[in-house]
């Protein structure tokens, strides 16, 4: 390849690790920003990430590593954001360097708890980036998978789907195959999404409801989703897409998932404070739940399930209570 | 409840006893036919199915338990047959009693492997049952949560509503709830093609595809289920519905469904007979995957999934090359 895009990711989590991964099977080099000085280091020296996705061997001559994200953005045109989404806001107030022409792939799963806005909208409102500039990179994929080098599917969602189908070049390769979407708005809220019902599963697991709930509780989510959707961005899609209904099953499915971990802890009689504590993290899907029940408020969706971890999460509602309510609410 | 309906349930098995379990909870008296003398004494003596969800407590005397299937027809107006779908036809040699004016439900899953057809056809085109007094009982459900009293959704299916209604409401109770449906067709064929996708889940399990994949693959699967229904019975239905995904979810992703056992020693390398003869039985899909193909050469739905599952099975192709392709025609 002679005339290579000039791609960078910013972020050192587990994901951006993973993305970080596919891009070198195909690019000659690569931008990384990363916040620690000592993971870069490490990186250089032994070839993996110290802390996320250490399984994952990597090439440091492909890598233009830096934990300065102005010099990272000034010198590549397409930038990957894999912060998590808690971060996502202090991170940005680094920034300096223009985004004009620049083009803004968000792999981050969530909401912007600062400004309640999904990733997507968050640059297009506080960076003025055209729609037609931003997209969306979405699973269903555990990172973990990628360093394994499992087949996974992934979707490039861009309103300009010219821009997602060059993405999609160099990060297709022997187990990573792609689908391009128009859909950045749906995709989007769906990755988000998906974690509430992660929370809720979490919890119906933790109250002791066993795997037939759980499978009237996937398909009462997607459908909660579509109708959640639908009154966010009207627009042709199939739900049942991987980019929907793969990505709520791989985290609803997944004992692993941080959401769903946190749904368990709630469920066997956690308050939500000690189980943030006991984590030592928030779960993504904390944020979703406040921001999704406060978009819904206006848009008036049916919407049981992230009405009844709302009420849990932020309505000091017994899960168990609530849970009984819920039940009489799915079908 | 003075003037109870008088429901009867044919077969011995787990998911016979989960439903006799459930009648019990509102009837006095339950009609319970099943071939062996020695299980209908077992009961009798020690309140439990001595080989089938033996942890479900049963009160013989509500009991009328009878080897006779004729005896058991000649009494009983409404009759679930929940009698494995590989002995049904034999089983139904035995009949002499008239089934005019029976009600039929049916709680088999898959399909009658002599007639190929799913088991309301089977009813209307071998004993001139009208369709009208043919339902179907349909999950998402293991009986061993039945057994466990936790929460499960059934679906209620007749094209004359009422009789599912009035069924219903000697099923519902404490943890059953349901749901009534006018779709006998398409929740029996999805009773029956999910069998089909927990196998291609096993399959693809044992030739080493992570959770990634697993999900893709549902998603496919109900994408797919939904193509081959609407060939087969063309109407309203939202075939994400708990009687639709749901059940396609519940056996999909559980690791004791016999057929997604049987699809992943084949993925392992084991032949479909040595996968048969391991397990001492057949796995229902195994017939499910013969007619459903053999179904669809006639309507032409796009089924990658089953095509796969019927070249591993029937078609001598190595599971590894025929998942290979499967993998390109997944998105």
């Amino acid at each position: 390849m002679s005339k290579q895009a000039k791609i960078a990711v910013l972020g050192g989590g587990s994901w951006a690790t993973a993305i970080v991964k596919m891009l070198s099977e195909n690019l000659d080099t690569i931008g990384w920003y990363m916040r620690s000085i000592y993971a870069i280091e490490h990186i250089k020296r032994n070839k993996h990430n110290p802390s996320y996705l250490s399984s994952a061997e990597l090439h440091p001559k492909q890598l233009n590593l830096s934990e300065d994200m102005n010099y990272i953005v000034k010198n590549y045109d397409i930038l990957i954001f894999a912060i998590p989404s808690a971060f996502v806001n202090t991170e940005l107030e680094k920034l300096t360097a223009s985004l004009k022409n620049k083009i803004i792939f968000s792999a981050i799963k969530g909401i912007v708890p600062e400004t309640g806005l999904i990733v997507g909208e968050h640059f297009h409102q506080k960076y003025n980036i055209p729609f037609n500039n931003i997209g969306v990179i979405t699973g269903p994929c555990h990172a973990e998978e990628v360093a394994m080098e499992r087949l996974s599917y992934l979707t490039l969602a861009c309103q300009d789907q010219e821009k997602a189908t060059d993405l999609s070049k160099y990060i297709s390769g022997r187990y990573i195959k792609t689908k391009i979407s128009d859909d950045i708005i749906g995709t989007e809220y769906a990755a988000m999404l998906k974690n509430i019902y992660a929370i809720a599963a979490g919890i119906a697991h933790g109250l002791g409801y066993g795997d037939n709930f759980q499978a009237v509780l996937m398909s009462n989510g997607i459908r909660e989703m579509k109708r959640f959707i639908k009154k966010v961005h009207k627009m042709k899609r199939n739900i049942n897409n991987s980019a929907y209904l793969g990505d709520l099953l791989v985290t609803g499915y997944s004992v692993f998932s941080r959401n769903r971990m946190f749904g368990n802890m709630i469920g066997k009689g956690y308050t939500v404070k000690s189980a943030m504590l006991e984590m030592s993290m928030v779960a993504e899907g904390y944020y979703a739940t406040k921001s999704a029940f406060e978009i819904n408020q206006k848009n008036g969706a049916k919407t049981p399930i992230i009405d009844a971890v709302y009420n849990v999460l932020y309505g000091k509602k017994e899960a168990k209570d609530e849970f009984l309510k819920l039940t009489n609410r799915l079908d």
